[in-house]
């Protein structure tokens, strides 16, 4: 079966950090937003931003484990990297790598997104064009519930 | 020993909000950095900006676990909370949570910070102004590193 | 007439600055919304949230006239005020200054709000609430359109 | 003369936007602040992350002037562009617009830059070879002072 990582190169911005020259962890989040929004318009073929403002279907993080084991500065030039961890009727578990140019993580990130209705905000079944497009090719670890 | 949890209130604003008019995550990170330092400058005692831009100590995060369990809306009244949960010669732990104004728990964070100089970025003990406040005030799992 | 401004005290934090160690320029609108925000509900008498996500009435900066002329520093204690320049049927103009704790304006900018509809984004009158609470308290230049 | 616009195509992120839909309008600063840093990377040829980390060299805004004049949406294509105005010893004014992908203006400011020392926040003269890399291929008006 295919290799499913799906990388974006990013640039280091002088917004992106802080007061130590380096970059502010939760920029880190931000960038990784953009990065499943890519992933969905570019790799899944799904347009992320109809999805959420008129299918009204969002995608919000429940859980979030990270380990940030180096810094990033200013101009460095870093790799976002995503790989399906697991796939459920309503969630979706993601494995979100930064790395730098010389292949060192600075930052890995396990992330479970839900999919919830806007209305409501209420947990709701993955659309079937999202699931379609990632079963087809983004293998995980199956389904357990 | 008596209990310690610090707390601040914070209303939800328009500019930590989305397009599903919900608290945009990273956001939750903005305000528990905030958190960090009125506990530093209010109860310990300590001037974190002192701390970073004269003493040259930085506390970076090196390991996040969250949970999110509910969403926080626009204008909402939430309370942020920390509690110690461990010391280490370099390292502090702390529980960051967020309560709605009914008590329920939106967002709970297990938080690793490390001391670093910002001259070189690497881990160093934590200063003895810092540790002493803590140990003072606030009792947490023996340190076993 | 009784003088008119709306002040609020806000402390620069680690997150408002850049690797200059200075409040990145972008975050004075940030705290400035967040004081429109307070203006609406503490001194107008009108509940801005409900505003955006009921009423569904925007106020979306048309124009801004800005003067920066003296750092923020990490740390720092600043004051946000407001004045009111001129209300017009569908936009309200104002001055919303920063200063710090000798007195001396950081920055200074002049600003128009219009009132929109968030279903079409077009500029609709200003309600009849928000006009009504501005007359009474918050003189200004004579209206001109 | 050869023509002098410096431009960049931008998609409108999620994290861009606010509870109404359309970019939060800080959000531009953010952007061209990133267009600025390409100007200077790309077309200066001035390694703008040196200047500022190593050259301790900072060119913070004097003053903004910004007309919005449509909103941006989630997902938008955008069109940033920079001209530059005027060159002066310690100063530079930039034109920066953001236009849609009909063309459209969206968002026109004129920015002032001067150049600082990040020792001292004082103004200090543009440095000789960004003085040089501008005067070569950016005609602008001349400068007065």
């Amino acid at each position: 079966m295919k290799a499913a990582t799906f990388r974006r190169d990013r640039r280091i911005r002088f917004s992106d950090c802080d007061p130590a020259g380096i970059v502010f962890y939760p920029q880190y989040f931000v960038m990784d937003n953009g990065l499943v929004e890519d992933w969905f318009n570019d790799a899944l073929g799904v347009d992320y931003a109809a999805l959420v403002t008129q299918r009204r279907i969002g995608l919000p993080t429940v859980r979030l484990e990270v380990d940030f084991r180096a810094v990033s500065r200013f101009a460095d030039l870093v790799t976002l990297s995503l790989r399906l961890l697991r796939l459920t009727r309503r969630s979706i578990t993601l494995q979100l790598d930064c790395t730098g140019d010389n292949g060192g993580v600075r930052m890995a990130m396990r992330q479970v997104l839900v999919a919830t209705s806007l209305q409501t905000h209420a947990a709701v079944e993955i659309p079937a064009d999202v699931r379609t497009a990632i079963e087809r090719d983004w293998p995980a670890a199956p389904a357990l519930d």
